[in-house]
């Protein structure tokens, strides 16, 4: 597929400016046209709003049409008219014919969201795995009764009975020693999965919200992590279970022994105390009602809700990452979640205000489609497993037996590039720009398989390495991915960072991911830059980063493909460099570029 | 474009059964697979549900999953399973890519719109330039003020500033002395624009909505002509301005005057008296606010309100098309859309069963996506001006000089008919079926040029009324179509009906209209079968509609194209029969099927 003479749009700062109420939207139009059309719905009346050509470079003219914000959501797209033709510009792409508003460019008005996000990365710590307090290895010596302590050196069993209860002993104190390689490696991000009490090392069962557990290390362990990681310009998000409880919660045991009681009103019982609703029909996990004002106060309306208790006092979090977002306040008929996030979202903004820190992040969890739930102010961004996540891995995995992909059977095929573009377009159409850049890119994380099993060897994983820092979305690592750690389902990847055996590290990808992640914190255009794509194949995929004068060529290819060039000549730069290449790709840039592959790899060039 | 190998599910009772709370969900799968799933969405969660295979005629394997219905609406789509690759299933059709739940397939739940509608066919009259109390043809003598007289004859002006006011002296009693030349044409539904008191000839200004304008002839002449449509049984369907009233209205002249009064409440005043949001900015046009609970009362929740108000007594309407669905209750970030429509559609249906009778039909003005607009319980259908109108004037227009396509100067392209066929699809996914199957195919309506204007001939109009009676959707005609009236834009095309000038009919066209709208009477399959896409090209577009047995070979073209004779092999039917021949088109039947064109023609066959 080639996109070079598409028109194109985004939501990156050299396509949208807003002053006054007004946003100025700018299309580049390769050939020019014969008119240019904004066109957006006002109180539900589609009206087209002609736009102007107001800079010509070579054979591009660009177009700007001014157009007045709405209220929250300004939806919008383009026609490009030649003669009687005409191409609708949207989210996804060029159409050449008619299009539902499904795809619409999206601007969301209002206060934004955090601006160190956009150029951040986010290292997901399970913490139960990551570091124990001390260097031993052997089982725990003390533990629960639920827990069944494992040595260091096992290797957690896949999904079934026993897998939450397997206990490695891993704690925050631990998490606190292990900080250098996290600056080491140039994550700033250190996203903790649940550290409140419960009955499981996965925590998602969480027994109260109001205390971190013990067996972490308890509140103290989790401020001083907080303030280690502070002190080193490093960011700490944890992680808010707001669609459910476990049964062992104290609000649920409440609940279950007085039915009178305003924590009955928290969960939806079918038949009071046995009977009730719960997250996948999962008894120990029993689901909250956000109908109930009073839950609101207590998850995050009052001064002591969960949500605010952790991002305030000292060194407190700097965001929640929002397990199953997707489900929250929603049950049959009842659907609350656009109430529910855009309320967290405001409450979040008021205690940033409060504590005068630069902002907290909220980020939701989301399987599938997300795009019609972030279409407001509420989620900063989503987990974009439908956008980035799945077609990656449909591009790159070598369909290896005994992977189990996500948590559910659902067959993952194995396409070509060219089909997985097409599928981030087709998906990420649904992202508003600030959404997307909001939301993060993960290759693997505690619901899947590694990535490196998913792939079989280390010369494609750094390809997906390479995807995850230069597409718009903040790169998120499964601790252990940088060190090339397998994983054949979402429990059997929880493997412990074999930090007393670096033998078993694969020291070049983890050299990769090192200097992936520093050129993404070095080049503006890969944090907030437009995304245009130059070209699709089954073998490669190549796109540009662009903000202000800086232009990112990137091109990542699984194997051998037919010189590009004409792509190249797009980069209208004169002097061009090549930053980094791995693997099996290759450029060559005497005047112009060339690139070509004959295996997995990657090349980015700058435009100077 | 070739569709015939293409799995294939709609929201017809082939391919959709509900019992028990189930939705039993069949899929006709060419070729077979290794796996097909139902994919839903259960409280904000993606679910994989098996579907089994059921039936198997030659290489056709039908699957079928069972899915417990969601309140409301339930969302769905298939995955079809082949090796490691599956292709996506969804309303728009079969994708080899992922795709956002946009088009997925809805089902909605609870009680059903009237069963009448989907086999029905609507007739638009304009009551000022239908037809007159008498013979008379002069400029009418009484006349109000604000109204020009004209002459039976006169042209009508095209937009401008004194359109609205041309009186051409139609009347109630008049449209009620010509049902038999409606019932000749074979319609069933007469539609009035509306007929409340006003100062213009289209009288969306209304003044009231308490009585029928005098000059049509009062309530006598309403309830008159619906007790004569009843006895011939037609029907008869008003227009309910929800968005907006005239300025002369009698709540918005208690609003002006009375800050403190309920009405005040109607309108949304920026600067009372004289500063308030209107239609599109024209001042006579102001719009209402139903943040008020009074306004509610008053257009649709009383016993006395518009709405119930001329469905109920003695020779009630039938249903209401409502103007300006698309912006009722949206102002800004105020959206009562949806709750509107729902509370308008659930008043019907009690007003309904304390009548006993079959049913009114609530049918929503939408000129653009109206998909969002109809994923509930709410409005039944839409005036689907995108995905019949547009499309089909994108393929058989021939760009006339000086017609304009809508009331705005938005371009319409020239397209072929497969881009027509894949704006349909798109736009279209967008609509559950029963929404679907609940809306109007119009070719021309009084806001738009004639359809005879936009595509030149009579050969490819008639092209274009094959398209409107066997496509999915309700035929609608706006009254002088059926002879080749033309008109230019939206005003201009408001051109009387020329009863006394029989020589300047085309009987050709008549006689098309009346042929296609009785095969669609007697052919259930073309009320409420299943739609499969075939074949498209550049000049012609194929399709079967079917239900139980009944199978319907639809072939429309406006030009050469090759041979089709695969396509028909799928007719699945060893005895075929052609009904309906028009134009230029031919069918061969000897044992198989082929079809031809060398212009604008249409073939309709029928497998026994």
């Amino acid at each position: 597929m080639k996109f070079v003479h598409d028109p194109h749009h985004d939501g990156s700062p050299d396509h949208v400016g807003v002053e006054d109420g007004r946003a100025r939207l700018r299309v580049r139009v390769p050939g020019g046209a014969d008119a240019v059309y904004a066109r957006v719905v006002e109180d539900g009346e589609a009206v087209m709003l002609p736009a102007d050509p107001v800079r010509t470079a070579g054979d591009v003219v660009w177009f700007e049409a001014a157009v007045p914000q709405r209220p929250v959501v300004t939806d919008y797209r383009f026609a490009i008219v030649r003669g009687n033709r005409y191409t609708w510009l949207d989210q996804e792409g060029a159409h050449g014919h008619e299009v539902t508003d499904a795809g619409d460019f999206r601007l969301i008005t209002g206060p934004q969201p955090p601006a160190w996000v956009a150029g951040t990365s986010v290292y997901q710590v399970f913490p139960d795995r990551f570091a124990r307090d001390d260097d031993s290895v052997g089982p725990p010596a003390e533990h629960p009764d639920w827990a069944l302590p494992r040595s260091w050196d096992d290797e957690p069993a896949g999904f079934g009975e026993t897998a939450a209860r397997e206990y490695f002993g891993g704690t925050l104190d631990g998490v606190r020693r292990r900080l250098d390689h996290l600056a080491g490696l140039g994550v700033e991000v250190v996203y903790l999965t649940p550290v409140f009490p419960a009955r499981s090392t996965h925590r998602y069962d969480a027994s109260t919200f109001s205390e971190v557990d013990p067996l972490l290390g308890g509140d103290r362990a989790l401020r001083a992590l907080a303030r280690a990681a502070h002190e080193r310009g490093m960011r700490v998000m944890g992680d808010l279970t707001t669609n459910h409880t476990g049964d062992a919660h104290e609000w649920f045991v409440t609940a279950r022994e007085d039915p009178g009681s305003a924590e009955a009103g928290f969960y939806l019982f079918t038949d009071h105390p046995d009977g009730y609703v719960s997250w996948m029909g999962v008894p120990s996990l029993p689901k909250l009602d956000y109908s109930s004002a009073e839950l609101r106060r207590r998850v995050y309306g009052a001064d002591d809700s969960v949500l605010v208790d952790w991002l305030t006092g000292p060194d407190p979090l700097d965001g929640w990452r929002v397990d199953v977002a997707n489900m929250t306040g929603r049950h049959g008929a009842q659907d609350l979640n656009r109430e529910v996030s855009g309320e967290i979202a405001a409450r979040m903004r008021e205690v940033d205000a409060q504590r005068g820190g630069d902002g907290s992040w909220l980020l939701a969890e989301h399987f599938h489609d997300a795009g019609p739930d972030t279409h407001h102010d509420g989620w900063h961004g989503v987990m974009n497993y439908a956008g980035f996540t799945r077609p990656v891995w449909t591009w790159l995995n070598t369909a290896p037996e005994g992977v189990r992909y996500m948590r559910t059977d659902s067959p993952l095929p194995r396409t070509g590039a060219e089909e997985a573009v097409r599928a981030m377009r087709a998906t990420n159409a649904g992202l508003p720009w600030r959404v997307l850049t909001h939301s993060v890119n993960a290759l693997s994380t505690h619901d899947s398989a590694r990535f490196r099993s998913v792939v079989g060897d280390a010369g494609r994983q750094r390809v997906g390495v390479a995807a995850q820092v230069t597409l718009p979305g903040v790169p998120f690592l499964f601790a252990g991915d940088e060190i090339g750690l397998e994983g054949l389902d979402g429990e059997n990847a929880r493997r412990p960072m074999p930090w007393h055996r670096p033998e078993t590290w694969d020291r070049e990808t983890l050299d990769a991911h090192t200097r992936l992640l520093s050129l993404r914190r070095e080049l503006p255009a890969l944090q907030t830059g437009g995304l245009r794509w130059l070209d699709a194949g089954p073998h490669h995929m190549t796109f540009l980063r662009t903000l202000g004068g800086q232009v990112v060529l990137v091109h990542l290819a699984d194997g051998p493909h037919e010189t590009l060039s004409a792509a190249c000549a797009d980069l209208d730069v004169s002097v061009v460099e090549v930053l980094l290449r791995g693997g099996r790709a290759s450029a060559r840039t005497d005047g112009k570029v060339e690139l070509d592959a004959d295996g997995p790899g990657y090349v980015i060039v700058v435009g100077r």
